[in-house]
């Protein structure tokens, strides 16, 4: 099996490094010239929107997933008229947009912040006036760790957003002044199964993830699983779905989707019986899915910009290095680590000296 | 950290899979043109004799290691005025010769059948008065998966065996009426650490390794470990190295080294904390050894031959497949799964579905 990948990131690397074990062989397109998952597959080098090298690219696979979510839907379709392309377009042209996005949570009746387009200054006021503050100011398109979004706590806040990132389509959101942030991660196949794993409680700093903690037997799984399980269901999924939800008290609240593996599943390459790399890959080759189970407790650490000193890391018992293979750069996602425990508490000791040895506290 | 690798089979496939995440980059030299780790690294195909491909294999990486034991020394030797090569070149001039490593084991003490070298009929006709019958005749060079032996039950297959392997030179061993087979696998970095894993029980057929168990908290673990913390200082041993043994009794019988990583420790890629793939590599690069404590009980088996149906093994909870992306071919290893369970129990009872879903009971 030749599975082709839009993107060549990270997220691609480890698709490979899971799916070479199922005997399955990598194609990546990416535009970038040095692409960390080029090491594990060919890389088919070239913009989404060359039509010869998409030709190419399909000729040379079997299937086709993509690792990000603003890969051009017209690239998708293209490619979906000469080979099967999993997680389905229409589930990247919902999340592509945060407006349609928070419009199939309403449908659905998943819960979420009240939400209104702004595609003007007068539109935004009138928003805030519906809304109230604070709310949140977001690009409908192309935002990722905390880019294009502007909090707004007072009314004099209103034109400075507008003037930083105001001229594109925008949503308003109501603030939620959540407890936490978690995740749901779950997985469909293309027969209609569906495994969905622990939640994972999430940490952001300046926008972009820095921890997540997998909640095994956690009291919002069910929800959560129940509102990941329509999305699935509603836009005939195939593959890993990623949920973002706020807690509010015993509620949760949809943030976003990513329709793709993600961040705060990591731990599940260690933490889990099978991982959404893995599942991910069985999902679209249309294999039987692996057990969402964790194995005992487990955190993961994003090395953001730089990378700590390998040694270090390697030396705590039960730490499980991912470097990308990237360069070190401000604000990049270059690595991770996971730890493992088997009680909570264990997990915790290590995880602050993981913390401690990183420098990441 | 780039990591040359001699041979470029499922064991060098094996090393690339756990490197990678370690940020190392790999480079494979192999005489063969399809290469089944070719796809995770660059591969350098050509002789082992050839000294300016070493050359320029040489220039390529920091380190190197081999994954087979039939590597010429004199390559090693060549390599190693260039770079550092790990495990050293003495493991490796041991292994490759029965009577080195037999007369090694008695050197140290360690618990060996009665063995004596033979180089023509008449030499073996002494060491069969000796020794007695049943015995093993051995080439002392280049045998693996029971190629090049001969049991002799009784005298009249003495000529016999002579005739099918005589014409080399041969080693006489007692047979050794053993209960089990074990294996145990050690890792020591350039530091002088050494971590060992759990005993594993292995059952053969046809001379190939069908069938491994880890066998935590095994009685015999102690004396497995004396013995490989001798070879493994003796030899200043880097890497990861395996020691086959018999169990006679309450007395285990060494049978011989492989200076590398081994079909035995397959298991340790789900079943350890820290897989030997992933020591080995942290060894020969210097880096802190991993704790090689099992995550409960597994068993390995191998696929000899012909793959099983992936979908039938992928459908069982639990199973981990792993692919070598090599032709099936009569008595090539061409795949492997390893179960997993917290319980022994447990284990048992998904190996033995796993035989039935494989038919390979």
């Amino acid at each position: 099996m030749r599975v082709g990948v839009l993107g060549a990131g990270q997220l691609a690397r480890m698709l490979a490094l899971a799916g070479h074990p199922l005997g399955m062989r990598f194609a990546f397109l990416d535009p970038a010239s040095e692409s960390c998952a080029a090491a594990l597959g060919e890389h088919y080098c070239g913009d989404y929107g060359d039509t010869a090298l998409l030709d190419r690219f399909a000729a040379a696979v079997d299937v086709v997933t993509y690792e990000f979510e603003n890969v051009p839907v017209a690239c998708v379709e293209y490619l979906a008229r000469r080979r099967p392309v999993w997680p389905p377009a229409g589930a990247l042209h919902t999340a592509q947009d945060r407006l349609h996005e928070k419009t199939l949570f309403r449908e659905l009746g998943i819960a979420t912040p009240p939400f209104q387009a702004v595609n003007s200054l007068e539109e935004l006021k009138q928003a805030v006036a519906g809304i109230g503050l604070p709310a949140v100011l977001k690009t409908r398109r192309l935002g990722y760790d905390g880019k294009g979004q502007a909090v707004l706590r007072q009314p004099e806040d209103i034109d400075a957003a507008w003037h930083r990132i105001g001229g594109v389509p925008l949503i308003l959101e109501g603030f939620v002044a959540f407890q936490r942030e978690v995740s749901i991660i779950a997985v469909r196949g293309r027969d209609g199964e569906i495994r969905c794993y622990p939640l994972a409680e999430n940490i952001h700093r300046n926008g972009i993830l820095h921890l997540s903690r997998s909640c095994v037997g956690d009291s919002m799984q069910e929800q959560a699983e129940s509102y990941i399980k329509l999305l699935l269901e509603q836009l005939d999924y195939v593959g890993v779905l990623a949920l973002e939800l706020f807690q509010d008290g015993a509620r949760l609240i949809a943030n976003e989707i990513a329709p793709r593996v993600h961040n705060s599943g990591h731990w599940t390459i260690e933490g889990a019986e099978t991982s959404q790399f893995e599942n991910h890959l069985r999902a679209v080759c249309g294999l039987p899915l692996g057990s969402t189970a964790a194995l005992g407790h487990a955190a993961m650490l994003n090395f953001i910009g730089t990378l700590p000193p390998r040694e270090a890391v390697l030396a705590m018992d039960d730490v499980h290095l991912h470097y990308y293979d990237k360069e070190e750069r401000p604000g990049r996602k270059v690595g991770h680590a996971t730890v493992r425990a088997t009680a909570a508490d264990a997990l915790e000791t290590r995880l602050q000296r993981l913390l401690d040895v990183t420098g990441l506290r």
